[in-house]
């Protein structure tokens, strides 16, 4: 039997190691920061935090410490937030088994180097490539916490060990499809959540469906533009890990992302949204990231711009919408 | 000043209309079956059937008598149920203007013939490609007529022709992009009712947004095989006329096929549906000529193919569902 450790005791964190308990193959052990975390897995098969009411696979164990984790783990998957992921890597390292595929399941873009999470994991860790992959696509954690049907994407290099992670994790509800395009899905899903808090905005601004599915459309399209030019596969975009991540996200009022652009196009300053938000918007951090990534190669993001001058240079929702709508009429598709 | 008669005064075609009159570059015509909605447009600006308390444009005129609505005009728009568009091309042919560009707005596949209705207008108007085009995109009527922000794609072979549309129908809120796929942008706007009715079953059946967006974008991948294998441009499909439209129809509960679909869902059955339904929902009945056409040219379609089970062949949801679950597990792409 596999062992599984998952590094993390958020709410994805959570709900991936619960999906890998149901899924009955391998034996999974969830490091949570928090002892009473923790103690609430081991004793109540609960996580009151993020899912209250939601009883956890009895099978899924719980630490508090990572080496106890990860002790003879074959599958490392990781769920920490992303600005956070290489301090922990490097506290994680000794404790790594050799020969482990380490799975990210993070949808961040590192601020300072614009590395992608896979690329922060190869670079602490020197892993060759059959060891590194990601699982992405539409999956709102607090859904999969509760069993309802879910299709992701397990993308590795080496078809192999796709294939493999695929193994320990479908289950009656969840359904992992396998690719080797690693870079498009993890752009997929580091950029959605910068759409999201564009499309959050528009939604809080009271726009509808027809503004909000173009902003989606236009919004995959300037994420396909960017992911070909870092060399994924444009089709990976069009699947679970763009699309299908990104359509979820926008549609649904469980989003962070979403609700955190929601707040800002509603009439609060950029202040109070941040003020007033718990949990982490990865996109805010991320989309200065992804510009730069987007500069870097001579790739034009209309949409990441706005929302980059939104979240960071005192762009209001307005100004930014008359921006966007005042550009020269095109044909649908150019600089791909 | 160009001239468009807009023919079929329902919920898209008076929106569009009032589109073309808010351009205010055109002179622009609807011609209407019934006489009261004539008179109500013309008295008063104001469809009540669709859009009780929407103010028209007072510029848009509207006759019951087509070869007025005709008289001289440079584009002709069609805007009438699918299924009777062939029968009420014959009544008009003999006063469309010789020149004039013929543009369809619908969004079915005629039965029997399996035809797009771009073919038909060919076929009965024996029209050169440089005269027929068509519009789609992300467009629930209601918020057009509100002036709500929109985009659509404007298609024709001949770029000319397309620019010229796109021309007549810029304006402040309704945002038009070219394109020369013509085949795409029209199999995107009807197979998407028919994944509507397959979302909107989802949705009725208590499924969340993880699996309503995995259902939209494996229903736009069997889409894309399909458009690809009749001689689309696989990117017209990711785009507005794809992508754009079929998550506009899945998202709004303004959308005839996803209710439909969500009230079957929901436990009803087909007879009650249909019998409390009012306004066609186009995929219903182009669910058969789609999959035909899918058979035709060997494409795999189980989305549409579980649908066509639903609405023709007393195949329950639940049976669907488990049919669609059970598949093997795979690749994300297969049979491209």
């Amino acid at each position: 039997m596999s062992t599984v450790a998952v590094l993390g005791g958020g709410s994805w964190g959570t709900a991936f190691a619960n999906v890998v308990a149901d899924a009955g193959v391998a034996e999974v052990r969830l490091w949570a920061r928090r002892p009473d975390v923790v103690d609430a897995i081991e004793s109540r098969h609960e996580n009151p935090d993020y899912f209250p009411g939601v009883l956890l696979n009895p099978a899924l164990r719980a630490t508090a410490d990572a080496a106890e984790a990860l002790d003879g783990a074959d599958f490392v998957v990781l769920a920490v937030p992303s600005q956070t992921l290489r301090a922990n890597l490097g506290a994680w390292r000794a404790h790594i088994p050799r020969g482990a595929v380490v799975v990210s399941l993070m949808k961040g873009i590192e601020l300072g180097t614009s590395l992608r999470m896979s690329q922060v994991v190869s670079e602490v860790l020197a892993l060759p490539a059959e060891q590194v992959a990601v699982l992405s696509g539409p999956n709102l954690a607090q859904e999969i916490a509760e069993r309802q049907p879910a299709t992701a994407v397990v993308a590795c290099p080496h078809e192999e060990s796709a294939v493999r992670l695929q193994h320990i994790c479908k289950s009656a509800y969840f359904r992992p499809y396998t690719s080797t395009d690693l870079v498009g899905a993890e752009l997929g899903g580091a950029v959605k959540n910068v759409i999201a808090l564009g499309v959050g905005v528009a939604v809080g601004m009271g726009f509808g469906d027809n503004a909000k599915a173009s902003l989606i459309t236009r919004g995959l399209a300037e994420t396909v533009r960017l992911a070909v030019a870092l060399g994924a596969d444009e089709h990976t975009l069009a699947g679970l890990a763009g699309m299908g991540d990104l359509v979820a996200t926008c549609s649904s009022p469980l989003s962070r992302n979403r609700t955190f652009g929601e707040r800002l196009g509603s009439g609060l300053t950029l202040d109070e949204v941040i003020a007033e938000t718990r949990q982490t918007a990865e996109g805010v951090k991320s989309s200065e990231s992804i510009l730069a990534l987007a500069d870097s190669v001579g790739v034009d993001m209309p949409i990441t711009e706005a929302v980059v001058g939104m979240m960071h240079h005192d762009l209001t929702p307005a100004e930014a919408l008359m921006a966007f709508m005042s550009r020269s009429a095109k044909p649908e598709r150019y600089g791909v």
